[in-house]
């Protein structure tokens, strides 16, 4: 056991690794393979991997077992320069991960006095005086890994090495994986290894379909240089074209995507809403800003998912003042002043409530910018016996008004609630963009 | 090719498939490795098979290259008899899928005539006219397949079959997948096989620490029937105890599941807060309803997920009236009513503040309880001054209104924002409950 210093001064040379381009990412968890839990760890994981040039080459999510992990690791380390497990290492029964570890690494589990005595503090830190024999456990460790410390959680991080390859194994909470990758486990690799860069661009595409987006650029795709991938990735009615450029200088990489984007223009320039940042809500964030306009919303169907969109973008609080979610139809007129005779003429869900919405949204934010949605997002029908997946919204820019209807009876009411409101901001990315 | 229907007649008895107990995932796509897109297509396949008693044993995420997935799929069906693998289907030059499949079976690729029937007629329906050679090759499909037809994309999904095993083929948008596999391929697989019951029981415990927790029940969990397992899922401060009973009488395990529950109440009674349900939202929905109380919300910091985590159970119109995401400073005066002098004596992010909304929002929207938020998600410091993940929250039942304070600065905008509405919606269910 050693702690990362004494480590890194004389084992290090021992085992100079010249690859680390790819990893194998293991997630080891019932909950996943039974649908519990989704797993959102390998997604981070494989980002911040991908912004230091490693390419994860596959997930695998696998049940906790000591025989599965070891056969897991096996294939894992033939595949991969760098095996990142999560998961299975909390101090309850159905956690078997580090028993696997040790034998598969021919190793022994033994008290690390170091991790011990971390987890005290920490556990004293958070008012728990009492080290149950079940937490102590938490502090052994195989006894030739590396252990970096959870400063969020008991279980430790422990990295081994076998081959001049590597295997980091996390717990699988994903507030104590994200400190650990980021300010831990990125950065030791950073310093170790000569790393490739991996630089992506994303461009953000509407109103062509993705079929006909492919036949308009297949010319520009074909000539794409060697070290450039494309992906096509649909989101709602938006079609993200994702370049990847792989190489060892990151200016040239940056150069050459931008390039390639360049050309792209004389191709689709007036479908093209962004060129740089990946999430709508991120794109209009850059606008408003840069437009210095605000925004305020009024939901019905969307139920809050809209505010949450516009305001998951740090720094929104400069251009969002404020949203109602006004789900009771007595709300849209007390709050909103929707006039009761368009309610009782129209229904509730109707071009002109959502248009009034809007309108009342505005008065009351006192914003450049509002938007409404009136809809029902199912399961159930509507107060009014409208039909479960239709919705009109309103987007109010300035005194110009529109508003749209949409008809998605196929999909459930959280695939509902979300692709109304990227529809939405992606509609109105559209028409500041036009402006 | 066979339509389902001349399939199922002659074909069937050919292979007639004594075991499907448990099943392998393959998610085929560069843009969930890249860490792009997070796969919540594994999630809702995963829960739809446990449902019918097929166990999900891997979950493998690979990349689109032919050999990758040729190998994928040796030993997914060396693992499970049941593969179903999705993404890779798409129009464009990325998806490389179906030329994999028929080199893995031996076939070849034909145009299938139904299947591109019902493609045009389906592109007509959206109004495209116009069938571009690419939507044709999309009618393309191994001549050994059955095909289930796509009644929400362009992509269809491809049967085939070997040594008695099955996999199906589908497309990557998640909500053609969800159609897909509950309206076709469930019942599919729900007639042909004679299939074990899977039952879940979900208990959820407040109050106790993971560590403890499992020490407490250590006798109860040692003592359980063999074909019963359990799992622990920590959710914020919350932990999920989920028991999984396995067998061929689904009521012989419902009542297994019930009496192991009940055996835990004389020793963590008083700490369940549900046996059911899973979600806190759901149990939170059938406390409201059962004691006929409504409810609203005001939030700052939390910008809308408060209200989106309410409405997100079905029916909760019945007792959700709306809310207010008061972002800036002064809605908070002008909407909610909170008093100017509160706020500079105090400041914004304050127990006072946060009291004073939960206020202002009861008597806007006539509710019987409230929730107020006000904290800073970070980034950046609040306006005030005040620190990264410290927010205060009120929980107003009646007349009775108790403020929290909650400091998690080691949790990212997204998780803080996530865990601050997790940890209310639980909160305010202890209350329910204890009255």
């Amino acid at each position: 056991m050693f702690t990362t210093e004494i480590f890194t001064s004389f084992v290090w040379n021992l085992f100079k690794i010249k690859h680390m381009q790819n990893a194998v990412l293991i997630t080891i968890g019932d909950e996943i393979l039974s649908g519990n839990t989704v797993d959102t760890n390998s997604n981070f994981i494989a980002t911040e991997l991908k912004n230091i040039g490693i390419k994860v080459s596959q997930i695998i999510t696998i049940s906790d077992e000591i025989e599965t992990i070891k056969s897991t690791l096996k294939s894992a380390f033939e595949m991969g320069d760098l095996v990142i497990t999560t998961g299975g290492l909390g101090p309850t029964r159905d956690d078997k991960t580090k028993k696997a570890l040790a034998e598969f690494f021919d190793d022994e589990i033994a008290l690390d006095e170091a991790t011990f005595e971390h987890l005290k503090a920490y556990m004293e830190r958070r008012g728990r005086i009492e080290i149950l024999e079940r937490n102590r456990e938490q502090a052994f460790v195989p006894t030739k890994s590396t252990v970096f410390q959870n400063h969020f959680g008991t279980a430790p991080c422990m990295m081994m090495q076998q081959n001049g390859k590597l295997s980091f194994s996390l717990p699988g909470v994903p507030y104590e994986v994200k400190p650990l990758i980021k300010d831990q486990i990125i950065p030791y690799l950073k310093e170790k290894f000569n790393l490739n860069y991996i630089s992506t661009r994303i461009v953000s595409v509407v109103g062509i379909p993705e079929s006909i987006l492919a036949d308009q650029i297949e010319e520009w795709e074909l000539a794409l240089p060697k070290n450039l991938a494309l992906s096509y990735l649909p989101v709602g009615t938006r079609v993200k074209l994702r370049l990847t450029a792989t190489g060892t200088d990151e200016n040239v990489l940056q150069v050459q995507l931008e390039d390639e984007i360049q050309k792209l223009f004389p191709i689709i320039g007036e479908n093209i809403i962004a060129t740089s940042e990946d999430k709508i809500e991120k794109i209009l964030g850059e606008i408003l800003s840069e437009k210095k306009l605000t925004i305020s919303t009024a939901e019905s169907c969307t139920g809050g998912e809209l505010a949450l969109l516009i305001t998951s973008n740090p720094g929104s609080s400069k251009y969002f003042i404020g949203g109602v979610v006004a789900y009771a139809t007595q709300k849209k007129t007390d709050i909103l002043g929707v006039s009761e005779g368009i309610i009782e003429r129209f229904t509730v869900v109707s071009e002109e409530v959502a248009r009034e919405m809007a309108e009342g949204c505005q008065n009351l934010f006192k914003t450049d910018i509002s938007l409404s949605t009136t809809g029902v997002a199912g399961p159930g029908k509507g107060e009014d016996g409208k039909e479960v997946g239709l919705v009109y919204y309103t987007i109010k820019v300035k005194n110009e008004s529109q508003t749209f209807k949409l008809y998605m009876p196929h999909l459930d009411r959280q695939d509902f609630i979300y692709f109304v409101s990227q529809k939405i901001i992606q509609d109105l990315v559209g028409i500041l963009i036009a402006q």
